[in-house]
């Protein structure tokens, strides 16, 4: 629910041109939806700030990966096993549900997920749950894991079954051999990818909130575990935000402390240095885009929400509709990701780690003498000189220990094939080298800042939708921020005669050919066109009259080759030359005039 | 092959950071191409200018539909029975192939789709033609028509099938009937979208040019058929370009015609006006990415290669390789689309067209006396009375004749389930109303330029490459505008000691501060980064020296404050203070200012 009062937002945004479900005409699909043009624009938008801000002013690198991807890939990350949610199926109207949402609507349980599908069944015989559709009794029915990946065949015939991804994340990391050449083996570097991924929701619901498409933005930071500096934080670290870490949430009654970013770090709250600069980057820039940050706030994850791999992860979450939603995760993945495809695959994901001074290291060999070990141990003595060399590296000492134990038969123990074989030390040519090394191979750790595209659209709607009243007559408008706004300006004729529609159409041709986003519109009174312009957030509006074509009948009209620009949220208005025109209002989109400057 | 020599573009893509086989760590999946960062900036960078032109500029409506569509809409579009290419097995290898691919290969025939799958097949046994995988003989082996769209179930089980969709086009004609709303019922408008659609091919090949997964660029225009009109054409009328029509492709040696497009339509060479408007937006846009417009050329489809219900299509081909390859289609769809969207499903898909002046028309009536009909036909009355309705509607001259005829018997036939009944017209209630119309329900034609991203960039990476000489040096650089160039401007301290790297890292961030992208390096010499920046088309390159910093030994090396700049393709260099870096690099980014201005 909006601050300002009831209201539809699904409704107003299939009215307004926002978003609607997808093939209406056809019924429907639960969990799509389609932008309108203002939604679309909106997205947009969206999606070019983040771009601004997380890829280009960060210096990461964007990549654009397919959203098919073959099965080997999600075998290695782990979603082809275990990305299921609890399916449950009515055995009389074969209504498909998720056993954990019935067991949380209908008990006291929270977080069912967790519980597991054999305790969920259990609850759900107990309580005698029954399908929400007809009312039959689910006790005793099977919960089954249902894998949420969209499952396809690529070519023809199943021989390559291939899947739309579940994040974009996979798609950077798979490619991580490459893309570790393109930053020139130099960590920390950062990867981003904004684009479309999949969750074959079992029933979606909650509007755009839970859908089965949707578009993600994510960042994949790949750092030096043991480079514990991390980046400087001086450039966020004044943002203040409220941070609901563990122990707020643990204790009774226990509020987010509003904190300013770098002394949240500081005191331990928000210990990963990459962390803590992200949320200060996101905070700043969910305002920026029009997040209301009294209804927004970074929650820590309880240790039982986070993944066994994942060292610490913070949410981004608005209250919307009275519920407190995800709008972004920030996780510390550590090499989880990375080990796994280097695990599965062929290729090296490991990064060539410098050390400051070269370091001279022991290296014990060994280069046994085959003329003895041949007639000793006959067709196994190549086995035994493989043997001997595992056991130099894994137990050096066992040969030290040997040659220099006077009480010992001199000998060292391999098993070859279950037999055991002794061998005289100084038959095995064991020896220590100094060698100087320059540096390791290491897996690269990853801090993932993973943002939701498509619930901070709607939490944009609802956080800037507004009533007022003007001139005793009620308005509702939307007070978007003129970066992200679908429509920069309106351009409106006073009436559509006398050469007033030639002149806005050339007004609105001029400003669209310098890129500015333009609705044009000559029908129905002045007022009505703002309240339109209002309804989708435009930020301003200008109106071409008779002393914008000189042909006022007096002065107070306004100066020859002057138009109205009239403001959205305070309905001020200003006149200004025609020639100023495209200047002034790119430099009010971009936030470098503010309109009571004029 | 590029004018420039022989090269491998593929290669030169994945080690520069253009494209690369997906999930190469896996052995890859061929037809999946990932974006790595210059591809992926690259881009963006020309979906943005293809935004600003043919949907801001037009003042067009841009929706975003989701990838996955359920199974009515391709019903309705033909998808679902049409979208086929010829499969064949091989018997010995299972290896999947393009039957049409294989005649075409292997003898003279061209275009072998068009020929169907029984001839051939015909085909193949005739020429004994072989698997190009293990040379096993595919005569007598079934050709099966093998459908295109990527499949996928919504939901649990398979009662929901969902399709990747094949063609970004669908996802607006569906919600036509929303969209008409958003653009007040008023003809023309246009709706725009660019986002990915899928073909399954049976063997992808060529690189980027035949793939599995790409981004379309498509614009429906619905227009009045009625409206003779069309667009202005001034604004690309001189725009000149090669027009290869059909009396030019079926002369002998016929070549394409160089006119400007304003020509080209009054000669009805382009008969639509809104085809010829968007060639011209298009030849003018496709110059501006960077393709060579001495390798660009439009290409009428001959009476073959059109769908039934397109009067004309014409193709953007580039020369790419020695080859032709299609960029784009501009068709006239007529109401093919809205017409089976509006058969297939319960909603509207017209739109009210509002007559000059309202009309009076003549709506013949009946209203039958039941009180005849009654006793005279029994059960069948009330089908009698259905039918005489029909009879007015079809045919009221009829009633007229019988009322009229002294030598008739005063009655009218209508036929009830295979019985004739003549029903005395004084008992039909038959008169003729005048009723005063407004306006009409029309089916809105469709005009659809059509761009692939994808092709599109790849013919741009391939017209830009270059190779030069510098100072005795080879040099290979991509002469990419700078408004699509992945990176913006290379920022080098001279060394990185003495404070230049520091100046130099806040340089690079005030750049990025500002929008612009940014690469920073600072390793290996000089020249090193200049060719570095060179290979990925980088326009602009700044580097931060003693002078910079007020350090210079003598006043030759620059004035203090500033920074040199280099030009990529001249090499030119020029000082400029480095408080007018941003402003000036963004002019050249955009245009407004040339390097030699300087």
């Amino acid at each position: 629910m909006s601050e300002e009062g009831d209201y539809d937002l699904a409704e107003l945004a299939k009215r307004r041109g926002f978003f609607l479900q997808s093939a209406g005409a056809y019924g429907g699909v639960s969990g799509f939806y389609t932008f309108g043009p203002q939604g679309a624009s909106l997205k947009d938008n969206i999606e070019n700030v983040w771009r601004e801000r997380f890829t280009v002013r960060e210096g990461n690198m964007e990549i654009d990966a397919p959203t098919v991807m073959p099965e080997p890939v999600f075998e290695a990350s782990g979603h082809l096993d275990g990305f299921d949610d609890m399916l449950v199926e009515c055995p009389e109207c074969g209504e498909s549900h998720r056993a954990d949402h019935i067991v949380e609507d209908n008990t006291d349980y929270e977080e069912a997920e967790g519980l597991g599908p054999e305790r969920v069944g259990e609850i759900i015989a107990e309580y005698e749950l029954v399908c929400p559709n007809c009312g039959t009794g689910l006790a005793g029915q099977a919960i089954e894991d249902f894998n949420l990946m969209f499952e396809t065949n690529i070519g023809p015939g199943s021989s390559s079954p291939g899947y739309l991804r579940p994040e974009t994340a996979q798609g950077i990391f798979v490619e991580f051999p490459q893309l570790k050449e393109y930053a020139r083996n130099q960590l920390p570097f950062g990867v981003t990818q904004i684009g479309r991924a999949y969750r074959n929701e079992i029933s979606p619901r909650k509007s755009l909130l839970r859908v089965r498409e949707f578009t993600q933005a994510e960042l994949e930071l790949f750092v030096d575990p043991e480079d514990g500096e991390g980046p400087d934080l001086a450039s966020v670290a004044d943002v203040v935000a409220p941070f609901y870490g563990v122990d707020q949430q643990e204790q009774d009654g226990g509020e987010p402390l509003e904190l300013p970013v770098g002394e949240a770090h500081e005191r331990g709250l928000v210990a990963d240095p990459w962390i803590a600069y992200y949320l200060g980057v996101a905070a700043e820039w969910y305002e920026s885009i029009g997040v209301d940050m009294d209804r927004f706030r970074f929650r820590q994850h309880l240790s039982g929400e986070r993944a066994h791999y994942a060292a610490d992860c913070w949410d981004a979450e608005a209250e919307v509709d009275g519920d407190w939603i995800e709008l972004a995760g920030f996780a510390y993945r550590s090499d989880y990701d990375l080990s796994k495809h280097d695990e599965y695959s062929d290729e090296d994901y490991t990064v060539f780690r410098q050390y400051d001074e070269p370091v001279t290291v022991e290296q014990p060999t060994v280069d046994p003498d085959m003329s003895y070990l041949g007639p000793e141990f006959g067709g196994a003595a190549g086995d035994v000189a493989d043997a001997l060399e595992d056991l130099a590296a894994e137990d050096p000492d066992a040969f030290r220990d040997a040659a220099e134990d006077p009480e010992g038969d001199g000998t060292v123990t391999v098993e070859v094939g279950g037999d055991s074989h002794e061998v005289p030390v100084e038959q095995t040519g064991f020896a220590v080298e100094e060698v100087t090394e320059s540096g390791e191979h290491i897996l690269p750790h990853v801090v993932e800042p993973s943002l939701g595209i498509d619930r901070a659209l709607y939490t944009v709607l609802d956080h800037c939708y507004r009533e007022d009243e003007i001139d005793g007559e009620e308005r509702t408008f939307l007070e978007l921020p003129a970066a992200v706004a679908p429509t920069t300006v309106g351009v409106f004729p006073l009436m559509d005669r006398d050469g007033l529609g030639e002149r806005a159409r050339e007004v609105a041709a001029d400003l669209r050919e310098r890129g500015l986003s333009v609705a044009y519109d000559d029908s129905g009174a002045i007022g009505r066109r703002y309240r339109r312009q209002d309804e989708v957030g435009t930020p301003f509006c200008v109106t071409v009259d008779y002393a914008t074509i000189g042909e006022a009948r007096d002065e107070d009209e306004g100066e020859p080759g002057t138009v109205t620009v009239r403001e959205r949220d305070t309905t001020a208005q200003r006149r200004l030359p025609i020639d100023e025109l495209p200047e002034t209002l790119e430099a009010l989109r971009d936030g470098d005039l503010a309109f009571d400057e004029l």
